[in-house]
Parts: structure tokens; C-alpha cells; sequence
């Protein structure tokens, strides 16, 4: 079969044949229906070396994946051959507290996981090719009736991620509140559709491109600023002086995260959710009294659930483009020059 | 001035002349703007006597009451004259543990409230009349902006009692999640708004009359049911059988109670919130496994404010007819006909 | 082996000869260092017929049991032989919504467990033997430091199914509350154990037994009263008039139900944990405001890891009378009659 | 009467006669029983100057009181002339969101309260003197039995900042979970004391200090390490490698700001309640996932009545030196010089 292969950091990707994979026991090979392309792929190709991950290439890319059931390991149960499904991406022990309620994006035992930290598409072999082994069945999840695998396959990742980050902060989101949405990108966008879907807060967006200011408007965002000096001041005029409840920064740059703390409301979260390499210098007198400042990755098995439902029903739909495994470089550079509406999907 | 009193147990309320309010100190006279008229306030009319409740006639009616700001007294800050308000409608003693934190309804000292366990238009004056004394100014509330005194009164019962009913429940109203509405009234309709508002349930609503549930379906419900034998079994047949995870009887009749617990999902929960006089019999091996049983009663003062944004930005809006003073009584009349849609307002 | 089989309803356990089990692949067999004895497998021997439950005998008693790591079946992993376990007895179909965070105990899908709503010792052979055979590795959980079998097993049930009813009831018992604990039996004293342990409300305990009373004593109850007349009116005289807020309810019967609404605070939890086959008739003026009645039935298995680590730390420490297989049926024998204090539990 | 009062910015406090206040309407007068000596105390005498606060001197300090309630203003219901009382510290406007529920110490529009961002002792008269005005007889709370005024004053500060801090975090104490205490002074010692009280968490303690450690131990602290490098991987030794679920860091530096995230489990927290002047660096890769950084400051008006109960019970009980209005300086030098253990106290 075809893969997408990252051969080595610093290196380009290449599209080779490599032998389709067989499930051992507990296992399953899912036939992939659509993989997403993720700006962290980006940074696996440009800006790691030997040693800055606990896991190196070679492995085929792809982390967010969805497809049908094509062969099952001996002992699975509850699959069956055919079936739609998603793959759950982040892969823990399986049996620390975290992995045993589905939290496997925090697993605490990593050394006993497939891959240390990672999963397929992330020092294993991913979705980029016809068809992925998934070394535990519970990471391959049943599709809800009404989404098919190009749908969601962008949901285990630039949704759940999202979607973990706001369903968090839900107490601190009741009729009344705002949640200021930074960076309105591949993940931004899902995010103000799962606010619209989940609470009655009011959504601020804010990004520094026009055409990402119009997505968010027409995934439901109630104000949307075009980010430029006094637009904390103007968040907290449209708050009436309280600022936002919740902000999720989709971005992570400094000058993001400074806008972040300068408009969260006391008693808020901020959520560094966007990978810009940003840092926040954090003191008794330098952020609102009691604003909760924390990093939030991926999400957990039953947040990815309930992410697939909300799919399923029509509440969120990333934007997407779709290319076929041949073009899916292509869809790397318009991602890398900003010339990608919503999210790129690899139809193989 | 004119209001609409009861004046004994067990007969009509009479449209009197009385005189105008001052307000004491800390205390606050509101003109009226409009007072809905609640199926409770038909209950006071005919099925109480002496004894049955801490307070007695002759009062105003008139408990879901906005207008405007009349006269404030001395001490009084923060509120001025003119200014659009709801009035917080029970009335607590304003220092047990529960009255501290805005939660009068469930006031523990019940015998230094004002009245026990009332409030205006519940053994004091009431809405319907010109002006209303309102005893401490903590429970008259700014109306946010874009919301008007008729729009707001229905909010301050109608849309208080549904939401904190919903709001407690909110945890186990996920993506995927069922809410039940059994009986789409006064109360009902808007609880089905106040859903769709705050959460991604999908929600089902039952009713016996096709009018109700038409109504049921312009507020956003996603699955209507007239109610017949087998209703618990088609609400189990589209939740993939387990059942409602929250249910909402605006009804409180043994019928509709009966249906709630053989729809419930284990782990729910089942909310008493109407007045039906119905009672359900509990046992370990009645009701599923954990489902939580309780009544609830009107609201907190915070979840008022919540309310009045929801309102305020159209998310939850109340059907309403208007009537004015001379007409109220012939609005109670088609309450019990049943043939009012929504909720009464008198306007006077 | 020996095991004690019930070999059919309505009949006593046998001990009788039997094969040894073997592991399949992912399966566990344990070599069992203790097995408690629980009123429950009273109701197995005398309150069932066929058809009652899912599940028919022959099969060996014990639901409660710990041990020792005795073979592994292929592809286990994170397990090794000769290390202390406890065994979490509820078996779920183990990809249900409840089963993929551990909450077995609540299974929605019965029909693709190993049994049916039972487990070990509840459909399937049990700990009353030399080895149980543990049908997936999951359920095996490795002891923590400082804690052995004997004191482990009666904590699988005696002080999961306490524990679980007091944890969801936590944000209700902050400092100044109160705990009522109705039935200071097996299950009852290890719940005022937990309750000390764990919140800083006061634990009031009430039973009809004197020496019960001393027992609860003993495990750190600030008061304790002897169940009469005016016990309700007595509990909430100590409780400055406003009721306990959370109510535990460990017998079960009529009049504990009756005591416990009666005692119970607006806004409470009363908790059903108690197999007493009473019920209570729960309606809108019957119970007070927006307590929340519900059953609870054994608990998660995140959960029992928590109880372990009490168990380990000597924070809640279940009374015990240790039996050899021999003496077994004299256990339960002393159970039925009230002559047993704390859990008995059988040492193979 | 005599008063303590601070004259001006960079001076020393003096001891002076001064008018006895007289209550206005809804205030009250209290005759001190006890007021706290507070760290802040010396930061308010050497490190402000005219513009750094939103308050001047002169004014009497002290802003930890207790007492007997001496004179009441017209209109205040529900406490009596004699009754022993604790003065609720942070003084808010009364009406915004925050305060409406008793959170005054993050009052939302502090322009409106009586001094903003202040109370007694900080802007206002505060408790260093034979008597205090409180502004709003809603920050009298009455003392539960078997408290009194000297063991309550240092529970309205030293008690419930940690105790707000530690309640945030109790759904990340379970059993099996870790606190870090970091700094065993005035306000550490009785964070170890609430979290052996309120949770059944491990405590582990670190100070610089030897006595400190001692203290600790004293109230209950489960492990003490006097910081050295290498602390952090001890406290993940004791651990098992996950870390402490919550870090309260009571110093609030440089260095101990930088342990606690070395020493913090993903998904914790991390509250800074001391005013160390210190500051972190937060990003996405410097900080374990998903952990919490907030400061929290005092607590609210419920809290505090949840603190009482727990001294009243002697479940906290701060370490305290009294001195009397005399002494008081000489208290303050101890304290600067740091010979003073626990919390000195002024009994006037």
C-alpha cells in the first residue's frame, strides 16, 4: 500500500509503498477514509532532531484519522469488519489512572505505551496511507449514524482539541459570560462552533486576518475584533469592564498570550492551546486575581465521543479542503504559506 | 391605585382601589410594567384555607412582576429612578446561610423573611396593581440592555423555575446526553428554550395536546411525542436504550411521574418541578440505579440574572398574551379552560 | 480446589472439589488470600427463584476478594505473578460509555458482559475457593504498599459501596454540615470511617442496636442516638433546625427511608444503599426542597483504588472476624442471626 | 479609645487616642476582642507610597478582627449588643455579581464600596483598637458556640486565605492524592491544618526553616523536607513519580515558585497565595500539561463561616502569640525579624 512516510527529522515526506500491516492480537487495521493534516506535522518535518522527542522517524504521518474496520486482532469484540469508525490518536499504557478513564493524552506511564508520548502519525506509523494499524481496539471508535470519515476524521484532532479545552472551563461559561476565541485557524474556528453549540456565552474572536474574522462570524461568533493595539481595552468595554470569562489561545505566541491575560476576567481561565512558543510571566501582582493559566493537549476517549455526536448532528463541521495522498504536500505548503482555509484532509 | 387582590380564601380576586406604597428605608416602590399571571396563583384562589400556608389573604396578586424604578428609600444605592427592573420574587430572610449566597428560596429562616416562605403577590402585595413595594432592595434587579419590563416579568417565574431546574442539571447534559420535557406549558416551552440555549442535549418533549407539542417544536425541540401507552419505550428505542439522562416533569402528575423514572437513564436525573400533586413511590429496585429524584422550587437570585441575559439577547423568550388590569381575571379563566398558549401577562 | 458453591436457588452453599481455573488470553486467575462474606449472599441462598436474576447457580459465593497474582493469561501485561491484588468485582461489557471510565458497576450493555449484571461470586465462581479466575486483567488492580489481602477484600465491597455513596455526595458536606448515617452495620461503620476521613462535616449515626452505636463510636462519630420516637425532630435539634445534608441510609427498610427524609436538609442528598426492600412516596410537598433521593449500587473502579489507598494509610479500616472455608457457613450463620460485628471474611 | 494607626506612607504606626466610632445606618460597632497581625501589616509600613494603592493613610490597622458586637445602627436585623462576632475582611460594593453571592474579597466595582479594594485596616479603621465601625452589618458573622473572639480573629485572614485556596482544589484531592505546602508560617501551618481537616490527601510539607518543619508536623503533615536542591525529585520519589496534585505555595518566590512547577502532577494545581514579589515563566513546554497556575487572595463570606465551624470544633486552630495594644510593635519586630512562631494576635 501507499504511505506517507516521514524518513528522517528535517527532511520532506515521501510517498512510498510499504507492506499493509496485520493486527496481532487485541488490535485492528482500519482502512483509512480520511486522514487530517495538522500544523503539527509541520513541526515534525522542520524543527526537531535526534533526541527532542522520545520517538524518531521513520513512521507514516497522519494523526487524526478515521476509516472503516478492515481486519480484527484475535480477542477483539464489539467491531465488526466494514464498520465506520475513528481512531482515538493519543495511545497511553492503558492501565494508569489517566488511561483507565480514557484520559490517554495525560498517560503517566508512557514508557508502557506503544510509543512514549505519541501515537500513529507520532513515532508510530499513522494514517497517511491506505490503511493504519490501531495497536488496541479501544482506540477505534464506532461513527454515530449521519458522519461518514471525512467528517471526522478533523474531529479527533482539531476538534477534540478544542473541544477539550472549552468543555473544561463549561463552569465557567453560564448565560452572562464571555470566552474570548485567539487565533480562528484550523483549531479557532471548531472552537467558536463548539462555544455556540455547547453554551449561551457570548463569543469574542480575534485574529489579525480579515477572512478569519469571517469564518468566525459565520460559525456564530456574536463580536469579532481584528487584533490591534487597545483590543484588551475593547474586550473589556464589550464585557462591561469585567473582561472575558474564558480565554482559549489558539495561537500560544507572547503577544497572544499578553492580549489573553490582559482581557480574562478575575476568577477565569486562560488556556494555551496553539503551540507558538509563547511565555507569560506569572505573579501574585501580574495577572487578574485567581485567573487560572494552564496548557490544555488533545483530549480524552469520552470527549471524543461526545465530539462525534455533536458531528454527527450538524452542531460542528471544521472547514476542510480535501487532496488525495498525491497532493498531500501540496496541502503542507498552503498550510505552511497560510493560503489554507480550515483544515486539509487526505482523502487516500 | 388600582390592584388586583384576594381578599379571603376560597373566592375571586377583586379589582380594588388602594393606596399607593412608600418605601422604607432600604426598601424600593417599583411602578409595574407587567406581572405574569401563574397557574399557582389559581391554586390560591380555590384549594387553600386557613392554615394551610404560613400567610393569608387579602394581598395582591402577582408574584413575576418587572417595571421601572418609582421610588427608592433612604439608604438605598446602586438603583435610580426610571430605571427598567425585574423584581426577585422570593423573598428570604437575607441572612441564613442560603440567603447570603442569593438563594431565598430556600431561605432557612423563614420566620424573619418578610413573609414565611412568600413574597409579593404570595401573602404580600403583589404585581398586579400599579406599584409594588419591594421590602429590600437586594431583589429588584437592572434589567440588562435590549430587554423590556413586559418581556422580563414571565422571565422572572416562568423562565426562572425551568432554568434552575435545568441548570443543576447541566453536568449531565453533555454532547449525547437526552433531556426529557414532559408537559410543554407555561413552564415547559420555556424550559425546552432554555435547553436548546445551554446545552447540545437533544431534547424530547411530551405532551398530550399536538398544540403543545407544536409549540414544543418551534422552541427547538428535536423529537416530539404525544403521549400514550409505550411512550417510556419509544424514548428508550431513540436513545440507543438507555434512556433519558435528565428529566424535566413541568407536570407532576402520578402519570407523568411513572413515565419519567421508566425513561430514565441510571445515573439521571428526574426533576419535580409542577405542581400536579402526584407522588412516586422509590425503592432500590423501582427506580433505575442512582437516578436522582428531587422537586425544585423557583430559583436563585444569580440564576435570575442569568436568565434576564438570556432574555435579553433572545435566546430564551416566553410565548405571552397581554391582558391588561380589568381583563386578568378572564385571563385566569382561560388558564384553567386551558386554552391560553404560553404565559399571561397583565399589563397595567 | 475447594470451593463453596451455591449449587441452586434456595438451597445452602456446598463446599465442594473442583478444577482449578486456567487463564485465557488477557485473563487473570488469583490466588485468593481472603474473601468477605456479604449480607447479600444471604438474599442469594433464600430470596431468589429462576428468573429472578440474569444469572442461575451452581457457582461459587464471594464478591469480595483479594489475593494474590496467580497466572497470567497471554497478553497481560502490567501484572506479575505473585504480586498482592484486590479484585474489582463488577464485570461490564467493558465498551460501554460507563465500562471505558471504570464504572462497571452502572454496565449498559449486560448483555456483553461475562454475565449479565453480576461478576464473580454473582453468576460466575467467586473467591470462596482457593482461586478465582478473573475474566479480564482489568479488574485486577496491584495492592498499595502497606496493605494485604485480609484487610483488602472486605474494602472491594464493604468499603467500595460506602465509599461510592459518599464521594458523589462530597460538594454537599463541606465544614459545617452533616452526615446522618442510618445503620452502623457492615457496610455503615466503614461509611462513618470514610466520612471522618475524608470531609470535615459531622457524622451523626444512628441505630437500634446499642453495641452498633459503640461501633460507631469507635470509628469517630460525633454523635450517636438510638433510633425511637423523635429521633428525626432529635437530629435536627443538633443540627441547629436545618436536617442533615446528606443522608445514608444503609438499612434500607420503611421506616429508615421515613427516618431519613425526615431528618434530611432542603437541597440534601438521601441515598438509598441499603437492600432493605423499602420505599418511600416522594412527591412535591412530601420530601423537602430539592433533596435528591437515589439508590446507589457498589461503586467504579477508580474509585476502589481511592479505598485502597485509604485502606493502605489505616484512614478507614473495616472490623473483621476471619473465618477458614471450613467455618464459612457458621458465618453466615452469626450474620443472620445480628451476632457478627463488622464483615466476616472467609481466609481460604 | 486607642488606636494603632499608621499616620503615613513609610512610617512607623502609633499608638493614639481617637473618637469611639458611632454606627450609621445597617453599620455596626464592635468592640474588639482580637486583631491579627498581619505580613501585609509591614509591607502596608515600608514598601507604599502615595499613588501605589487606591487609599491613603492615616488609618487605625488591623484587618483580622473578632469581638462582641457594642452598638448597632438603625435597621440592622438579626444580631444582638454583646454577641461575640468575627468581621468579615474584605469589604466589596454589594451589588455587583461577585458580591451579590458573598465573594467580596473579588468585588467587581470596587469604586462603589467603601474604600476600594480595601476594608478595616487596609484604607478604613480597622481592629487595632478598642473598637471597630464595620460599614455593613453583612460582614458581622455571629461565632458558633465554643469559639471565641481571640481564637476566631486570626481564622478571618491567616485562616481562611488558605482555606479558599485549598477548598478550589478539593476535586484534586481525593484519597490517593498529594498537597504541597510550600512555606510553614503564619498561613502554611494552618493550610496543612485545613487540608488534614477537610480532605484525605498526603500532605507533604517544605520550609527552609527546621522549626517550621516541626510545626508542620505538628499539625499533621505527613512528610517534611527542608528545601534543598533535589527537592523536587523527592517530592516525585514520594510520589510515585506523579507529583503533587497541589501546590499551594505560601512564599510566592522566585525559588519556591519554581519548585512547585517542578514538583506539580499534569492536570493540578498551582496557587500562589504568598506575596513573595516572585514570578514564572508559563508556556506550552514549561510547564507539565494541563496544571492550574492561579493566585487566589483572602476568601469569601461563606468560607469564612465554614472556617469558623472548623475552629470551633478545634479542627483549626492557629498557633498564636498575644500581645497587647502596647506590645503591638514589638510584634511587628518579631515578626520582621522572623523570632515570631504562628500568628501574633492583639488583644486590645
Amino acid at each position: 500500500m501507499r504511505a506517507l512516510r516521514l524518513p528522517a527529522w528535517k527532511t520532506e515526506p515521501e510517498l512510498v509503498e510499504v507492506d499493509e500491516p496485520t493486527p496481532g492480537p487485541g488490535q485492528v487495521v482500519v482502512r483509512i477514509g480520511a486522514a487530517g493534516a495538522c500544523h503539527s506535522d509541520l513541526h515534525l518535518m522542520h524543527d526537531f532532531e535526534a533526541g527532542g522527542l522520545p520517538w524518531n522517524p521513520p513512521f507514516t504521518l497522519g494523526h487524526e484519522n478515521a476509516g472503516w474496520v478492515h481486519r480484527l486482532g484475535s480477542g477483539v469484540t464489539g467491531l465488526e469488519v466494514g464498520q465506520p469508525v475513528a481512531v482515538y490518536g493519543p495511545w497511553g499504557c492503558g492501565r494508569c489512572a489517566r488511561c483507565r478513564v480514557g484520559v490517554d493524552n495525560y498517560c503517566e506511564n508512557p514508557a508502557a505505551a506503544p510509543v512514549p508520548g505519541g501515537g500513529g502519525g507520532l513515532g508510530l506509523d499513522g494514517g497517511m496511507a491506505e490503511y493504519e494499524l490501531v495497536p488496541d481496539a479501544r482506540h477505534v471508535l464506532p461513527l454515530p449514524e449521519g458522519l461518514d470519515p471525512v467528517d471526522a476524521a478533523p474531529l479527533t484532532d482539531a476538534g477534540l482539541t478544542p473541544y477539550h479545552a472549552i468543555r473544561r472551563s463549561w463552569p465557567k461559561l453560564p448565560p452572562g459570560s464571555t470566552a474570548l476565541v485567539i487565533g480562528v485557524g484550523g483549531l479557532g474556528h471548531v472552537g467558536v462552533q463548539v462555544l455556540k453549540a455547547t453554551t449561551a456565552a457570548r463569543v469574542v474572536a480575534v485574529d489579525t486576518r480579515e477572512e478569519a474574522l469571517r469564518l468566525a462570524e459565520e460559525c456564530g461568533a456574536d463580536v469579532t475584533m481584528q487584533s490591534a493595539e487597545g483590543t484588551a481595552e475593547e474586550i473589556r468595554r464589550v464585557t462591561g469592564g469585567r473582561g472575558a470569562d474564558v480565554v482559549l489561545d489558539f495561537v500560544g505566541a507572547d503577544a497572544t498570550l499578553k492580549l489573553g491575560v490582559a482581557a480574562a476576567r478575575t476568577v477565569g481561565d486562560l488556556s494555551i492551546v496553539g503551540l507558538g512558543g509563547g511565555s507569560l510571566s506569572v505573579g501574585f501582582f501580574s495577572v487578574p486575581y485567581e485567573v487560572s493559566i494552564q496548557t490544555t493537549y488533545w483530549g480524552s476517549r469520552p470527549e471524543l465521543l461526545e465530539v462525534l455526536d455533536l458531528g454527527a448532528r450538524g452542531l460542528v463541521r471544521p472547514k476542510t479542503t480535501t487532496f488525495s495522498l498525491d497532493e498531500a504536500m501540496s496541502a503542507y505548503r498552503m498550510m505552511q504559506d497560510g493560503t489554507l482555509e480550515g483544515r486539509a484532509v487526505i482523502v487516500p
